[in-house]
């Protein structure tokens, strides 16, 4: 497909900084409040926000058939629930009003001193109401890695690995917005040789870089979304922070998997790029061998030349970029993970989460966690302020970007920014 | 905690037949519908449901400061969400108005008619919007059964399960209510010596038996719940069958856990038995050994004295009682289970269930799963219509009942019936 609110040629009268994430190309939507409102949808152009509810009210989406006040809300499920044929031509007809050559609009003072927001006047929300949340582990050279540190580095990959898009379940409610600053977690954890665990802050806390993908629709108990049909289902992608206690997961991950290694917190970035911005920066992946069951079977691209890097940024220091990847170093595609979900007939909804897993490039610079880049913390990574960094530490804040490049053209995803606070 | 709606000797004016699971001192919570009205919340009375709707109207609940109509919902979780400093008043009051000396609707046929409805004209909904789904592992006989079978009969147990009570998350959207037929999963399995997986209808279909408890309240995500404190936020229980894959788990289960073998679909009894009721059936646990962590350690008693029982009803045959458990067959209880999924920071949310994972008792006869039952299908279960079960066929209905007997009293949660239907 391609879409017109794509076409690189277009220019808005908003203002978009040279290397905003957020040109008129992009349009990603998100949730925020004002001092003078509570929290409704809009989407980022530039620095600033488009009201859309005051677009809504304005009649400016009147051909479009929506329902009365349908982003008037705190999350944008009921939005996404219309489903493709309803928000992609939202989308055009909100790039439409945001080109430079429409008056609708830019010539309109009162109703444009009312819709576009300077950001810096906004709070963004987490954008959605999780449903249930699965994460991946659907980068090769991340699973490799993992596997070669805690088992065998001949036979890294289990057996089912190229087989299966492995993921497992989350949990939902502990998933926040960019900003949020989390707890660093208290737990059990067993030294080395030690007969009994201990109990008490987890002391490798880390990040894991992540995509996830948002889903609109669902599909009944028992039926399943083919990969051909699972696009239908994708209504947009954020950063993803999938925060992970290395010293708690260890002891408690089999053979259930991990559980409050993970649950203390992940963190999102709060504006949903949409599957239809990211069109231009769809790629081929890997070619997959052995070859998959005939349900993980695909066609099309769908892998997606995103750059991503990490930064820690200690408490009154400055920030040291520890990693740059790219959301291509995946096996295992969102098409190909969306089928599997649901291929036993598991039933998905409208603000469901699915997280990548780490994304993890084959060389070191690209290494997804501080796990794989300090190597187990046998490669400590030193900081600005003289410090080093094997794990993250109290008061860090770790900041996640990502944007695609192309004809000129940047979409980007903003930041997910975190503080790791000590335990409570 | 002792409750005047508790008293064995309280009668109700309603009639409730020998053996009905839900006398006056049980008052469990369900939502319904008739042919004339939508989902509302009612408590069971024999084989009556009372309308909670009608009561409040006829403003016979006016002392207790309800929100207007809170129990004109599709589901429980607001009336949850105001705390048992409000519910456990709710079931006194109830429990006052059908008590045989009490007049106020007993004597009043025009309300009794609207109120009192006849279970065959209602039908069951699931009770709550379920947030975040937690499958323990706390079961030592299951665990060991396990262990035994899949990994080392002289090391059955891993070093982590007497330490940490183990669980993992599971599927929220694919939790269905007593009565929905779910279909045969298909997925991934390996033969033996195979070297490829192959594709289809899984073959190993299992029931789990499991009971549930459903959350109410929150915690600030970073703060914990003590095992002290966790009491408050059990609101109510119900059975639980998490239906499993067996060979579907065991392809798919490493390194991340269970997935599709599980998430195809987990049932649950239509009625909450409040924590209150089940208050005569407190015992204590097992003594616990080595000594748990500290935030691990509790005061009170916090198993329960339940029987628990599992049917399978094949097509056009009688059922086959194949398991006599009880819920006492426990090793963590759930003050610890909540305190564990707490003690990271993880916040839990009014609707959250919390099952108990497989619960086995020492006998083969009390085995929760046809896992252990058949032993891995080398020991297969004669059926009333001469056909053998190792697991669970297409077609085959699995029935879950429990109850505890107490002072003449028996307090029930009905059953979970669920009809095992051909993969689609």
């Amino acid at each position: 497909m391609t879409y017109k609110a794509n076409n690189p040629a277009l220019k808005s009268w908003v203002e978009v900084p040279k290397d905003s994430d957020f040109p008129i190309q992009n349009l990603p939507y998100g949730i925020f409040s004002t001092a003078e409102k509570s929290a409704r949808a809009g989407v980022a152009i530039g620095n600033h926000i488009l009201d859309l509810t005051e677009i809504q009210s304005a009649q400016l989406f009147n051909d479009l058939n929506l329902p009365d006040r349908i982003f008037d809300k705190a999350v944008l499920n009921d939005f996404m629930d219309l489903g493709k044929k309803v928000t992609i031509p939202v989308r055009e007809r909100i790039s439409e009003l945001l080109q430079v050559d429409n008056q609708e609009l830019q010539s309109n003072d009162q109703l444009k001193a009312k819709a576009l927001i300077p950001m810096e006047k906004a709070t963004m929300h987490l954008p959605i109401q999780v449903g249930d949340y699965t994460d991946f582990y659907s980068s090769e050279s991340h699973a490799t890695n993992v596997g070669t540190m805690f088992r065998d580095p001949d036979n890294a990959l289990l057996p089912n690995w190229k087989h299966i898009p492995v993921g497992y379940h989350g949990r939902a409610s502990s998933i926040v917005i960019s900003g949020t600053p989390l707890h660093r977690p208290k737990g059990q954890t067993i030294a080395q040789d030690a007969e009994k665990p201990d109990f008490g802050p987890a002391k490798l806390v880390d990040f894991e870089l992540e995509m996830a993908f948002i889903t609109c629709g669902k599909n009944e108990l028992g039926d399943s979304i083919s990969t051909d049909e699972a696009e239908e289902h994708i209504f947009g992608f954020t950063l993803f922070n999938d925060w992970s206690a290395r010293d708690i997961q260890k002891w408690e991950y089999v053979p259930l998997g991990p559980f409050l290694a993970k649950n203390f917190g992940s963190s999102m970035s709060p504006w949903i790029v949409t599957m239809e911005a990211l069109e231009p920066f769809r790629i081929a992946g890997p070619k997959q061998e052995p070859e998959v069951l005939p349900y993980l079977k695909f066609t099309g691209d769908y892998h997606f030349d995103i750059d991503l890097q990490v930064g820690i940024k200690p408490k009154d220091s400055e920030e040291k970029v520890v990693t740059n990847s790219n959301f291509k170093y995946m096996y295992w595609n969102v098409v190909q993970q969306l089928a599997h979900q649901t291929v036993n007939g598991c039933n998905i909804n409208t603000g469901d989460v699915y997280a990548s897993g780490t994304i993890s490039g084959n060389d070191p610079s690209s290494y997804g966690s501080m796990l794989e880049i300090s190597w187990r913390g046998t490669k400590p990574v030193a900081m600005p302020d003289g410090s080093e960094r094997k794990f993250i530490q109290d008061h860090d804040t770790v900041i996640m970007r990502g944007h695609g490049e192309k004809d000129g053209v940047r979409i980007g995803f903003g930041e997910v920014r975190t503080e790791l606070l000590p335990a409570k």
